[in-house]
């Protein structure tokens, strides 16, 4: 049962936190992904896995954070990007709000490489100064579970973006945000030391897709996120019993 | 014509700032509304007079902030504030991104009084910075609105919360957001110096209700709601003017 | 009777504080304020009133903070502004330090419109992080007393700024700061969406003037004054109860 | 002449910076100056140099700033001490103003060593990111002066701090800011490593003072303004050279 | 050819500059390294790197910065940790300088995991606002290199720390910085969602170390060095096409 | 004896710690001195009089800051400079680090003037915030000892910046970073106002030299820091005693 806190009461939500309930915030990007695909992508896909994680542990799910740390598709329109000190700082107050208001831990389903830097600093001071347990899912079991659902490969071997697997969870969440006829792989050839170097993507890849979004299906993505759901629930376990 | 980000791609999105679009997004907050009425409301009701506003002039809604300053509720349980600082660079964040993408001006829709200052500041370093027009409409003649709509009075003669106005617009827009029966009406008396100094609502009205939201209905939500659409479409008109 | 922090030195003002003294201190501006008045105007108006109140609650009055937050006016010669980032700093940094001298309590006597957020903050700050009690004052009843005193009525209808009201004050506290032969009414015609953006005053208004000074005389100031000292004073004795 | 920008009205200022004013300004400080001289010392002191200066130059005297950066006194009552950051932004928003308002220049006249560093980070940024110049004042010739004037030697040999210096000058300038009844003189001993570690002089010296207030006179107070007055000029006269 | 900048003056600093030449810096850490290794460890590894790159482009070799980003064994005595924020100024000061300085690009050759985000940071501060180009190389290939070398397998998989590896190295660059009589393999059970969680190494490796240090040789150090040195210069060379 | 952390590992530093050693680090510069001396030259004065002092003392000596606050030649090739903010935060958060391992005090011998304030404001905090003991040193008895040693007179009556005293220890410490053959004197005219400005160097000293450092030998260079030795044991022995 998935307790939104947009349906609750302060007083319920403190009769939630004296029985021990537990935090659970998506947090997305608002950033380019390709001309088919939501610029809320990012955002669709946290948090129908959140809401997934809170249902199975009769958590609060909070309020989704949309906007993420999006400086490599910057010069994109559409995409908004924050300052990782802003993130950072937007994830400190909400942890200290929560652990206030006497929620037992908070969970982070993120939903974008970029925010996982920012994220994990805010994390890192809610255990140093506040000695308060958070924990961050950045799609565990990424590559295995991409690898036997898609029938496409993904971009440079490592980078999924607007692709089959987000475009497919984008169909069955929000079918609204994709347009398949816009569709079109790309597998751009990635620039000289680009791992290594600060490269703007639209540089070497102009259309924002990294993959073959074209081979995408509502199905998929349903077992996308059942997927991810049991990735996620086990290492939501394990971090219950640290609690 | 409400043109959802969710919906876009970023080619679309594009194409919509070449034709001059506005970005419109609303402001809200997190934080105790009595004990029968959604921690969202404030969100709830500023996104609702974000659309209504998007859709008069074709704008580009942008997702919600759904956490506001709320410094002065901050000990209720599922309050969850931010500092003054991070509301501004997440809003001056958000509004150099959009600029840098091509949009027109953004119109922001505040639905919580602790924002005012934190969302004016980042406006005014668009402004000074780089020259660019932010709109911020904070329930424009409310009073007027209220008075001719409501069958309560606001306690303190001029606050408004969880009373029957918020009350009303919560049941039109998000129904499973209001439990009318634990609605009850309060008119705490304020502590001396209450404007003056800095006090926590907590040790005077620990119900967290101003008024009387026991009168509140759907209906009188509607009407609320085409009302503000109407007295903020004055100053949105007259925006457009000096863009 | 005042006590001059200027006048004691470290043991006279700490005699004070373990007898319970309140410390009070004006926060104005230097800025325009028409070709005929003061730069200073809102920190002479606000220390006269500081004066009046350190003088019936036997407080220790601290020098003057002459600067403040003046970004509406920032591009008059003569204006001098803080970002409200420093004023905080600096009335949290003055706070602090008279809370470890021993002072019972603080009052601010604000001068200016454009220092209210940021003395706010600090205040707050004092009462989450010390729990020091502050307390601010707007010119209470100004509206009231306005309409009491003055022939003329405020620019906008709610807009006092080297007026009448403004201008009595100065001519009364410190009269080479008018030079009445150079008053001049000002009634402009504000901007669409004046109180929505973020325009500066110079652009519809360039003499600086807002309402009429030439009905200004001394003896309206030194009435303005009794009355603001009985407005003030009535918080102020309520607050003392909150001590 | 010394145009006091509190007689100013913004016209008249910008006549002034038309015809190649230079603003003059002191910084002082709010500190213990032993049992018998005013918690304002520095500023009395500093203030009276500036008008000196400014009436040379014929300069715009800016309110001084009386609270400085007092760290080392930071525990005894009455001290009122600024983070330096505080310091230097203030100095600095000052500083860009009046840039912006047309001076040709600023000059600072600083009273307390405390301040030395914050004031002359706030001139470097002045000099790199608006190549604008900045002058600091610090008692030039000091040494020899107080060898001059003074009867007692100063405390360590070099630090003058409410002492016969210091005194004299608060009674030239300000009578009612000192009891010579109180005035004692205190040759500390200092501790151990004392120029090189951060040791609160309350620690050594719990009455404040350094050196022998009671051969101070106004007389005497007089002569040290008229000379300081002059060492500055030397370098006014030198700065005025390089604008 | 290595340049030392120790071994420059700044003529010769300025005609390498104008030579195209590239600066080469090295950033590690002072933290545990198990009873045997260094607390420099990274430092040295990283510096040996750095010494070698330089090398092969005739690059002007940088003071190493011998501190970083250590949060998770902050709790270690010897541990040396800078906050995050710190290093990134660190790190965008020195390369706003090299820029300044005429250089044609800046590498840093990095030793440590927790440095990398704080660095990428100030890469990225420099692309954006000054369009200067910065490789940031961190182990390339480290996996299949250890295998490659190794007789024993990193701890969980894929943590390297004082094992092995690193041990080699420190014992071909800085013998002295070794105690082979203390080495001992640790092979810790990792802790329930360790990665997802924000846990201090001493809670379940209290010992520090990651791996099998007692196979490690100087032997093994350098054709560790030797490899890595080919890998990194691969994308030297990439980047150098860049420039 | 001289504990180099380099060659500690963290239960080697946590024994010292029990036993009550002493941290000793340098500051020093990475800047112009002149076409002869090394860019360096701060570094290696101030890391080899802080090998003397950690011998005398067996104290762990940690690794040198390479860099320093070098704002006023920072437009010569080769000068790297910090912010001081920058520098602050380095020093503050190895003290923490020291302090939080065990060290019994932190001994920070500095070669730079520009390093003062930020050092300075660093140990400050750890006083107010922690109550740590650290002693900076700044070449004590600087003065006397070059009068004694030096056969030329430093320029501007007290300026020591590549010349005489610098070069030799650079001759003595590190021979490799002086070429004698490019040594020339220089005794710049001082601009106006020099001292109460803020003035680049490189606009009256293009050459980077202030003194005569071609009367540099190593044998001077070995008499001053035996002098600064001795000067400084002086101030540590006292600082101990306070411990």
């Amino acid at each position: 049962m998935i307790h939104y806190s947009e349906k609750l009461s302060w007083t319920e939500f403190h009769e939630l936190a004296n029985e021990g309930a537990i935090g659970v915030i998506a947090v997305g990007a608002h950033e380019e992904h390709g001309p088919h695909c939501s610029l809320l992508t990012d955002t669709i896909i946290s948090n129908a896995l959140a809401e997934r994680i809170a249902d199975r542990i009769s958590g609060i799910l909070l309020p989704k954070i949309s906007y993420g740390e999006s400086w490599s598709v910057n010069d994109f329109p559409g995409t908004i990007t924050l300052e990782p000190e802003t993130l950072t700082a937007l994830v400190l107050d909400i942890a200290r709000s929560v652990k206030k208001g006497g929620l037992r831990a908070l969970i982070i389903v993120n939903g974008h490489y970029g925010n996982m830097s920012p994220i994990t600093l805010a994390a890192r001071r809610m255990r140093s100064e506040e000695n308060y347990p958070v924990l961050i899912l950045n799609f565990p079991e990424l590559e295995t579970i991409a690898k036997s659902i898609c029938e496409s490969s993904p971009a440079g071997g490592m980078f999924y973006h607007a692709d089959e697997f987000e475009t497919s969870i984008v169909l069955a969440e929000y079918p609204e945000g994709v347009k398949m006829e816009k569709a079109q792989p790309d597998y751009p050839e990635f620039p000289p030391a680009y791992g290594e170097t600060q490269v703007l993507i639209s540089s070497f890849n102009p259309v924002g897709v990294f993959g073959d979004p074209t081979k995408a299906s509502a199905e998929k993505g349903e077992r996308f996120l059942a997927a991810f759901t049991e990735s996620c629930m086990k290492i939501v376990n394990d971090f219950q019993k640290t609690l």
